[in-house]
C-alpha cells in the first residue's frame, strides 16, 4: 500500500505521458482571465456588465468546443485569446490602453507544458493578435522573446496580420490616459484617487487549459499599463512572470500590477510549490497572490489549472474577469471577488 | 534533538534578519563569472589565459573589498560587474557581440536579495554600465523592466554615462559575426562548426554577492547572442531566469543559451528547489544545470551563493570564466570546467 502510494504520488509528481490508462474518461478544461482590479459593483452599468460576461462566455466556449473535439491545448489558449484581443473591453489587442507617448506597445507570451517551449513579444504596435505573434516566435525562430520594431519585421516575414496603429484605440483608453496624467500632476491624493491610479494598471488577457492528451498551456497578452513609460516590459511577455506551463506542475496566465508579478516570478513560483512542496493548485495560488504579492504591495491574481483539471482563480483584488468550463461543460463566468 | 533540528531548518529555510548573534564573525563571500562555453585548452594561448586570469581577479577583488569593509552586496555586485563590461574580454559593455544588424545591444539585471527589489533593461545601444542602469530602473522608476530607445531615454534623464555606439565594437566580435554569418550560408555542418556556433552564444558576466549584513544581490550583463535577430531579449535580463536573489533561499547569475534558460526558469528554479525542498545551493545547481536545463539540450552555468556563504560555480559546458573569494580572503580562479 505504501508502495502504491508511493508510486501514485510519483506518477502525479514526474509523469509526462498522457493518463488515459488510468482515466478512461479524459479530463479536460479551460479558465480564462479578462484582468484583475478595483472591479466594484457600484462603477459597473447593467450593460456594461452584461457586455463583460457575454464576451467572457464567447472566449471561454471557443477554446471549450476545440478541446472538446480533441484539439491541442495550444490551439485552445490561442483562439480563446484571440476573442478577447478583439474586444475593445479587454486591455489587450483592440481596447489596449495608452503609453504616456499616446501609443499603443502591446507585450504577450506563449508556454507549451508538454515541451517546455515558450515564445513572447514585447512592445509591438500592429500586430493585430499578438497572442499568435508569441506563439510564431516560439516555433518558427530560434529564439523566446523579440522585442519592438524587430519583433514586428519577424511577424510580417512569417505572414501575421498586421493593422495600423489607430486600429487599437478606442475612446475610452484615449480618457483613460488623460485621467492618469491630470493625476500625475497633482500632489495630493486621495484613498479613492490612489485606487483609481492603481486601477489604470490592469485589464490583462489570458487562458490557461488542459487538452485530452494530458497536455497543459497558456498565454497572456495585453497593452500593459496606463501611461507606461520609457517602453516599460511588464509581467505578461516574461515566462516564469506572467506565464508558465509545465505537465509537471500546472499552467498559469497572471494579471495584475507587472513589476510586483516580476519580483515574485509569480507563475513559476506557484508550479514550484506545487512540484517541490506538494501543495495543490488552489493552495499554491493562494500563498503567492496573498502571502508573497501581497506582502510586496502587489495587486493582481491569476487562473490557472492542473493535470487533474483541478483550476485555481485567485486574486487580491476586488474583482476579476474570469470563466471557467470543465469537462462535463458546467460554465462558469464571475467579475467580482464575492461571487 | 528533533525539534533543535526542526528549528534549525526553519530558521535556514525562512529566516529573514542577518542572523549576526548566532554568528559573532559575519560571514560574507562573492562569485563571478564571465561566460561559460567550449572554453578548450587547445583553443586558448598562455597569455589570452592569462588575461582572463588577471581580469577576473581584479574583478572580484573590487567587489570582495567593498564586502569586507561592510558594504552592501549591491555596491559589491554593480562595481565588480563594472571592471567585467569595461574589459574587451567579455560579452558585456565593451566586447559585446553584434546582431545580425552589426550593431550592438545589450541587456542587464539587478535583483535585490532583501527587498526582493529589481530592475532590467534590454536592448540598449548608448548606455556605457548596463548593470548601472539596471540598477536606476529599480531605484528610479516606477518599473522593473525598461528597454530600447525609452531605456535610453531614462538613463539619459538619470545622468548616467551614454557613449556612442562604436564605444563597444571590438575587432574580435565583429570577427566573429563574420564566422558566424558564413555559417549560416551553410547547408551542411560538422560536428566541430555546430560546436564552434553554439560557442557564439556565450560571454555574458554575472556576479553575487552576500554582504555582513546577510544580504544577498546577484546581478547579470550581456551583449547577447552573435548574430541575434529582431531584438531579441535573452536570459540575462528576466528576472527569475538571468537572475534571481532572494535572502530566503540565494542569489544566482546564470550564463549561456539564453532561450534554454528562460524556458527553465534557471535562477528561481534552482532557489525554488532549496526554500520548498530543502536542496543545498550545489545540489540545486547541479540538478537545473546537469538535469533540466540539459534535458531540454541548452548549453550554460550559474553562479550562486546563499546566506551561509555556501556557493555554487556549475556548468554543463568545457568551460567557464569564474572567480571566488570567501570571507577569510581565498581567491579562486578558474577557467576550465577539469580544473
Amino acid at each position: 500500500m505504501k508502495k502504491l502510494v508511493l508510486l501514485a504520488a510519483l506518477t502525479l509528481m514526474s509523469c509526462q505521458a498522457p493518463v488515459k490508462e488510468e482515466n478512461p474518461a479524459p479530463t479536460f478544461g479551460i479558465v480564462i482571465h479578462g484582468g484583475a482590479g478595483t472591479i466594484l459593483r457600484k462603477n459597473m452599468t447593467p450593460e456594461m456588465e452584461a457586455a463583460y460576461r457575454a464576451t467572457l462566455e464567447t472566449a471561454v466556449r471557443t477554446g471549450y468546443e476545440i478541446l472538446k473535439a480533441g484539439g491541442t491545448s495550444q490551439e485552445a489558449v490561442e483562439k480563446t485569446i484571440h476573442v478577447m484581443e478583439d474586444s475593445p473591453l479587454f486591455n489587450a489587442g483592440k481596447g489596449a490602453v495608452l503609453t504616456a507617448d499616446e501609443t499603443i506597445e502591446l507585450d504577450a507570451s506563449f508556454m507549451n507544458g508538454a515541451t517546455l517551449d515558450a515564445g513572447a513579444i514585447a512592445g509591438v504596435q500592429t500586430i493585430k493578435h499578438p497572442i499568435t505573434a508569441a506563439i510564431a516566435v516560439m516555433e518558427d525562430s530560434p529564439h523566446v522573446m523579440l522585442s519592438g520594431k524587430g519583433a514586428e519585421a519577424f511577424a510580417q516575414a512569417q505572414g501575421l496580420e498586421l493593422v495600423a496603429p489607430k486600429y487599437f484605440f478606442t475612446e475610452r483608453r484615449i480618457n483613460s490616459l488623460k485621467r492618469v496624467k491630470e493625476k500625475e500632476q497633482q500632489t495630493a491624493w486621495s484613498a479613492e484617487e490612489w485606487q483609481d491610479f492603481k486601477n489604470q494598471k490592469f485589464g490583462t488577457v489570458g487562458c490557461v487549459a488542459l487538452d485530452q492528451a494530458g497536455n497543459l498551456a497558456a498565454g497572456t497578452s495585453t497593452g500593459g499599463m496606463t501611461n507606461k513609460k520609457w517602453n516599460r516590459i511588464g509581467d505578461a511577455p516574461i515566462i516564469g512572470a506572467g506565464t508558465y506551463a509545465n505537465n509537471a506542475s500546472c499552467a498559469i496566465s497572471a494579471t495584475g500590477w507587472g513589476e510586483y508579478f516580476i519580483r515574485s516570478v509569480v507563475a513559476h513560483d506557484i508550479a514550484a510549490l506545487m512540484e517541490y512542496k506538494g501543495l495543490s493548485i488552489q493552495e499554491a495560488a493562494r500563498v503567492v497572490i496573498h502571502e508573497k504579492v501581497a506582502k510586496l504591495g502587489g495587486d493582481g491574481g491569476i487562473v490557472g489549472i492542473d493535470r487533474q483539471g483541478n483550476i485555481a482563480m485567485e486574486m487580491n483584488t476586488a474583482g476579476m474577469y474570469r470563466a471557467h468550463i470543465d469537462a462535463e461543460g458546467n460554465l462558469t463566468v464571475k467579475i467580482y471577488k464575492d461571487e
